[in-house]
């Protein structure tokens, strides 16, 4: 920092993030070498590790379910070390061909795993587990800078948080850090200093967001347990966009403690982290790991219960959410509800469906599109202007376009406050109201984590199929389904859009843009309900034929 | 309403509110004859029931704990109608004595106790048991007009609430309204509605506040069980000063849905209902059945968490908060403390010291205060102002005098709830640390639960020792330990107070000004653990040789 050039001063602090990140990765050895650049890629990024990697680092880093790789740690059967090294190439690897890191941890995964292949027995649940991590969290150690992709912030120093504390006692390895957009709030991972991170499906398609760096790199299996965070999607929507496994918990069960995000103190409406896993086990073991350390006893407003698991006695009751009321999800998305509802139903499950259309989702989304920003947006649009870097399109979309945004007066925010809550007491008595007339209560709802599959760039401006659970503070996990196929997936062309948004998302769709992408489904339950939630998955991949 | 007259708005807007109160009163047959007037009631009012209830109805309001008195309803022993007008009749007499009436619902109890009389069997966990309620909570049925004690709202009708529907439903008979203070935010209870309610132990003694009619009435046992509400002290505050049992509980474990307050949606700091009774199991029963309802499936924002008996399997761990560090307490508190500690002592108690000093209560209470009034008090300055009554000097102390107190833009009120939260997180890893170097984790702390018996009235302007709980968010129960009395209870003469608020505490201290008033301890436990509150409180009592 500090030459002489034609840049810009915040080109230059942007660029100089980018150089450290380079030289993260300069130390990889042996170098990938012969991988193209970015022109020359192709289009799918999924045949490239087994190109460029051993055979031994595509076993270690593919052939494994978390659960197995972990207990091969434990049982000595394979070093730390060599654990990590195969992740930290396949990173690499998936940094070349998605831009989706921000750091590569080469040096100090390499130490720790020393250290811990040192101990004379192995210790903690997570022991010698890889785990990659979205930037604005933090990381354990010396010399961390935490930027959360503000260029202002790029040369802070920010250190570690309660969670990864928590997960570094369990014995893991830290080994990448990942992309997140502008701001931490949109449904694509774009900034000023990374630029944009692609699909490893398609890089004309996104790969998420606000997570969509770790989206990314375990859509590469350059790692296979990473935590997000969301506040409106931003573990689903790109957990679903690459096909893997994504869980939002309710607020407040997994804590914030040390993250460095704009809006500290902000509780119109609270994110929280959660997993992003290759296996559905990665889910549950996260936030087991995460709650037995009891955090509420360090960051006292979480709720003081530790991971508590549930189990249904007979088949959970599935209510199918074939649209929102707002916007009609893309073919793709309608086929692979169908056939998991199907699926459910054969399994001997009642499935019925969930009719959102008296409850009002567009009214759920005004609400809380002002609830993110009771400020006008303004903490953030400073920490862009302090910078001088440009404001994104995406940025542009969730604060100027939203008509319901604006700084509020307290007795305003309180008003608003009112209405969220009287939002979601009528949905919790909407859902209460389905055990009435000797009928069982619905135990979860089957919902599309988007209206289809990963956008082409710029193009994720409806958030409502993640955003409502937020806003109601419902568990939600994802998981994939399928993919896009032409052959199966026509556009409806006799279809008229109900309003401008669906208009939008309906004009975006044709099965050929799509195509091979990846199709994932949502399951959500009631507040608090996280454990029934991640049970109920359990169930309807079992009625699928999964294990 | 609309009479000529030299009276102010206000005062004809008040004046209809008291005459809709004592034609409420007026109802009450046998009439209570020769009640004298206020100037000449005895200082102390634990002697007019007996002169002036039959035998019977002092049988029925004096000899049952409150699980005894639903046994004799649940047996048909006694009908609900004869005591519900033994109740009726004493809490009329409660009125004359201390003041702490909005209403006495003499037609619609007797005509609920009939109701109930009539089944066939009885149903419900309440049945026929009368309830006394806060006004501003609202209340079942037609023509309910509740104020919350501003003079705007004396002619607007606001029914009833979530709670008070649950009770209902469980068979309970509500049968008087109390009063509060002007705002609801006294440690006393005055308004320009219904004046000023006293205590039953000594009228120039406040009965505490801002469940102070309740507190009156109930220690008149004008009433047995009763409903308060709790941000800063308003359920243990009062209960303390009559001598009975009071509970705060974390808040979102009962809700306050329907309830008529200021502030709705403001979310800096919550309160919440709570029981306040003449025995100790009314407080779980109250607790037990608001929650057997499952109230979250309306109320979302609540904890999805029945009530959970809590036993000890091994003495509690005690810590005694002798003083918070800002304010000495007087010396019948101190007594109180340390014969109640000794008692634990001998009964194998861990009894150790909690130190605050390390901990700035002062600290916490500059945050809570601002916390109370985020608007800088606005809104309830704009009711006040609304009807022109005059505003209240302890309305002045909470809101004018607090230093803190402005309104506050966004990011102010965000840097502020930072604050609150790095406040708690201070306190909550404090009470963690207790369990360290393999010592036992402290299980409660037994503290004052107000400097002193009941103030003079207008005094009571020190809130640190129940205010602090409400900024932690921490259960707290009190209950009674002794009297005032001067042989035992002398002024430190030799005290030099460490600060202006300690000063004025230690001068209002005389033995002779307190004696005979009650005197009450709290015990407090970590947020949500209220189940171990109250076991504790158990444990407790036991020592001190109580059943």
């Amino acid at each position: 920092m500090g030459s002489v050039s034609n840049l810009q001063p915040w080109e230059e602090k942007a660029g100089w993030a980018r150089a450290r990140r380079d030289a993260s990765l300069a130390k990889v050895k042996p170098k990938l070498d012969g991988v193209p650049d970015a022109d020359n890629l192709p289009l799918c990024s999924q045949d490239l590790p087994k190109a460029f990697l051993t055979p031994r680092e595509t076993e270690i880093t593919e052939k494994y379910t978390i659960t197995k790789l972990l207990s091969l740690l434990r049982e000595r059967q394979v070093t730390v070390e060599e654990v990590t090294r195969a992740f930290l190439r396949r990173a690499a690897l998936a940094q070349a061909a998605t831009n989706c890191l921000t750091e590569l941890l080469w040096d100090e995964a390499i130490e720790r795993a020393r250290h811990l292949d040192s101990l004379l027995e192995p210790r903690g649940a997570l022991f010698g587990l890889p785990i990659s991590t979205k930037e604005h969290h933090g990381m354990v150690g010396k010399n961390v800078f935490t930027s959360a992709s503000f260029v202002a912030w790029v040369d802070k120093e920010h250190g570690s948080n309660l969670l990864y504390d928590t997960f570094w006692k369990e014995g893991c390895v830290f080994f990448a850090r990942t992309t997140q957009p502008q701001t931490i709030m949109h449904l694509e991972t774009e900034s000023n200093i990374y630029g944009r991170t692609v699909n490893p499906y398609n890089r004309e398609l996104t790969s998420g967001g606000s997570s969509g760096g770790e989206s990314a790199l375990i859509g590469m299996r350059g790692s296979i347990l990473g935590v997000g965070g969301d506040i409106g999607g931003s573990v689903r929507c790109p957990a679903a966009h690459v096909g893997i496994y994504g869980f939002k918990p309710s607020i407040k069960r997994v804590g914030t403690t040390g993250f460095r995000t704009p809006g500290a103190g902000k509780e119109t409406i609270s994110g929280c982290p959660g997993p992003m896993t290759v296996d559905r086990d990665g889910l549950e073991l996260f936030m087991m790991v995460a709650l037995s350390a009891r955090p509420w006893r360090v960051e006292p407003s979480l709720t003081p219960k530790e991971w508590t698991p549930y189990k249904f006695t007979r088949p959970p009751k599935i209510a199918v959410q074939w649209w929102d009321g707002v916007v009609q999800p893309h073919p793709p998305m309608t086929r692979a509800l169908r056939e998991v509802a199907d699926a459910c139903r054969k399994a001997g499950m009642e499935v019925v469906d969930w009719d959102c259309e008296g409850l009002d989702h567009q009214k759920g989304w005004d609400i809380l599109s002002a609830l993110y920003w009771p400020d006008g947006g303004k903490e953030v649009l400073g920490l862009i202007a302090e910078s001088g870097e440009p404001i994104l399109p995406l940025t542009k979309f969730i604060i100027h376009e939203q008509p319901t945004v604006k700084e509020l007066t307290q007795h305003e925010l309180w008003a608003l406050c009112v209405k969220r809550d009287e939002y979601r007491a009528r949905y919790a008595q909407a859902w209460s109201k389905t055990g009435n007339d000797g009928n069982r209560e619905v135990d979860v709802i089957l919902c599309p984590p988007s209206f289809g599959a990963a956008t082409p760039h710029g193009q994720s401006r409806y958030w409502g199929y993640t955003a409502h659970w937020n806003l109601l503070d419902y568990p939600a996990a994802v998981f994939p389904v399928t993919k896009v196929d032409p052959s199966l997936d026509a556009k409806d062309v006799d279809y008229v859009p109900k309003n401008g948004q669906d208009k939008f998302v309906y004009d975006m769709y044709s099965p050929e843009r799509f195509s091979n992408a990846p199709v994932s489904l949502q399951v959500v339950g009631r507040r608090q309900e996280d454990e029934k939630v991640l049970a109920a998955l359990v169930e309807i991949e079992r009625a699928m034929g999964r294990a």
